[in-house]
């Protein structure tokens, strides 16, 4: 007997009831008070989730689309910047500043690891001239299970006229990310991963120190011109938003924050370490071992190390067409050589033992040797 | 008792029953056999709906998007081109294109009016240096009500080496495009208006002609760069499509296409003739005028002028808050001047009854003369 799948994919992620409700409603106008009441209630709680004062701005568009916005508003051809990447998604986002002409200086770390941040120090000290712009980095690495320390590299930006540019699109409502503390200036996040709703909506928050950079940036913009939307948001024009927006995404994604603020910001927190724990917990006793070293494994998604000689897509397949239960493999070179496990959003202690009850299975089927029900009762145990 | 809000505006439109149930499922991930089946045929559809052997490329983005798209994926900075503009889109694509560089020459009309296509003619055979690369113009015009002949532009542009880039966002599904037949190299559209879908999709289609001035156009681009797509459509990638897509908003409009399907190209079309002209009925039994000549007045929208002295926004106010019907009201300088009928996508003839019905009340509450019944007969035999 089948049942519904179960995503445990870092993104999309499942979709509350609640938030599919919304969405099999009939349309709603744009031009109207009641969306406007959504529109306004939104963007309350989309501060409350990105932990700033400032207006979040909201594009229909790939969380991609929403790099690309950064870039665009914040420089100019030629201006300098370092990116750093510790997996496929700060390589894009090296690609897409490279693409609009800015010249990047790249800080890689072989992937699985997280980047040092007194690396970061020395190439910003080295940099006299204060030529490098801003640093452009992801908190949350999907592709590789890691989350980088965004707090410490606001702290050595804090105070210098370098921006400082995260894609959080994994981590946003996951991982604590406090924008306007930590000195953050463009936190860019997406629909479709922590924060619970179908894909197809990203968001960015710009502090004043961005707006200022936005006032030097040449760079051509119009649909992703800032300045627009945010108008848009202080009321400065009757074009809220300035083009026909993803209505029923948007009204979904007003639901799902609202569940957010429920259950509370620091418990949303909570379940996503506790469940990343338990992860871990199973993971071992599966014996298995993290990519990463433990102290930087992400609390988002959980990348393993595929036992020699075991087909990880197979184990995929498995899990996915016998069981209903989707996880991810590797990305790039990693491919066959990992299986990440994503526990983001909306996800629950009983996901997780069904997902591990799961594995159980699928290993024993290609032969890898388990002890039953033993990496179910260590993440039973780890989310007592 | 208050029922549903009915949508007689331009777009958003109302989506039918069996694409919000869609809407309300589950998400599915995107990288999976299932979604591909939904992309296979949704592309399949596309090329049907568009008129073309072509692909048809997709974006999570509002029409304004895919119109910046065309410009970042055409052109390079200085390249002239020729913007024809008879409203809002037009000056709209217009800006756009300065936005980015691009050397316009508008060939603007009054509000209300079509493009007269000997106009275009002229201009383009005084430019016997062929600096002008491409005409850029608007299908149908929602801000005006008028639908410009882009078949006539089309065959001015055959053989020739300049680009035919159509804005046909509140159009394509609802009047004819003959993409390929009519030599039209770029077109774009969106989800939410013809197409049933909800707002959030937005649709390009490519010529052999347009590819070759891809190959040419050093603008940068990397969300909107048209090369990805059309490499995922071709499954030449293992990514597709590029980024996370707006898995939801495909899979309703993957549905919404195959009831467009279901009725037949050429009855859709009719439909929306006959409720357009059914339209214009009712306007004239009410005393009213339309803003454009009949003959170019659309068959998606239709905008009357308001007659002297009546407030047509209360119009509009009773109609939405007593009756439940939206129209919609002027842009810009037509904003009071006139009002408009919507009558594109999932909208049948007794729609546009009850409408008629509900205007009439609004219309006598205001204190203007109507002869009970009238224009609603008008509109009944005229859908006899």
């Amino acid at each position: 007997m089948q049942k519904e799948k179960l995503l445990m994919t870092p993104g999309p992620t499942m979709i509350p009831p609640r938030v599919l409700e919304v969405m099999g409603r009939q349309i709603i106008h744009h031009r109207t008070k009641e969306f406007e009441d959504v529109l306004d209630g939104l963007q309350e709680d989309l501060k409350f989730v990105f932990q700033t004062k400032n207006p979040v701005l909201m594009f229909a568009s790939s969380g991609t689309g929403a790099m690309e916005s950064a870039i665009v508003n914040m420089f100019s051809p030629g201006d300098k910047v370092l990116v750093v990447s510790v997996g496929a998604f700060g390589d894009r986002f090296a690609e897409i500043a490279k693409v609009f002409g800015l010249d990047v200086q790249k800080l890689a770390v072989n992937w699985g690891e997280t980047v040092n941040v007194s690396e970061i120090e020395d190439i910003l000290n080295k940099d006299v001239n204060k030529e490098i712009k801003a640093v452009l980095m992801t908190h949350n690495e999907t592709s590789t299970g890691v989350t980088n320390d965004v707090e410490a590299v606001g702290k050595i930006l804090k105070g210098t006229e370098r921006l400082l540019i995260v894609d959080a699109i994994s981590s946003l409502g996951g991982l604590d990310l406090q924008t306007d503390n930590w000195g953050v200036d463009v936190v860019i996040t997406g629909s479709q991963k922590a924060l619970m709703g179908p894909p197809g909506l990203a968001f960015v928050s710009v502090s004043d120190k961005a707006w200022e950079a936005y006032e030097r940036s040449t760079l051509p913009k119009f649909y992703w011109d800032y300045k627009k939307f945010k108008k848009a948001i202080l009321k400065e024009t009757s074009e809220n938003p300035p083009y026909t927006p993803a209505i029923t995404l948007i009204t979904a994604q007003a639901e799902a924050l609202k569940m957010m603020k429920e259950e509370g910001l620091q418990n949303v927190f909570e379940r996503h370490k506790k469940l990343a724990l338990a992860t871990q917990a199973g993971v071992r006793a599966l014996g298995l071992e993290l990519l990463p070293k433990q102290e930087d494994s992400s609390y988002i998604i959980t990348a393993v190390k595929a036992p020699e000689g075991i087909d990880v897509e197979k184990i995929r397949k498995i899990m996915n067409l016998k069981y209903d239960i989707m996880i991810t493999g590797g990305q790039k070179h990693l491919k066959g050589k990992i299986f990440r496990i994503g526990h983001c959003g909306y996800v629950n202690k009983f996901d997780l033992v069904k997902t591990f009850a799961a594995l159980e299975y699928a290993f024993d089927e290609v032969g890898y040797n388990v002890e039953a029900g033993a990496s179910v009762a260590a993440v039973q145990k780890a989310l007592k």
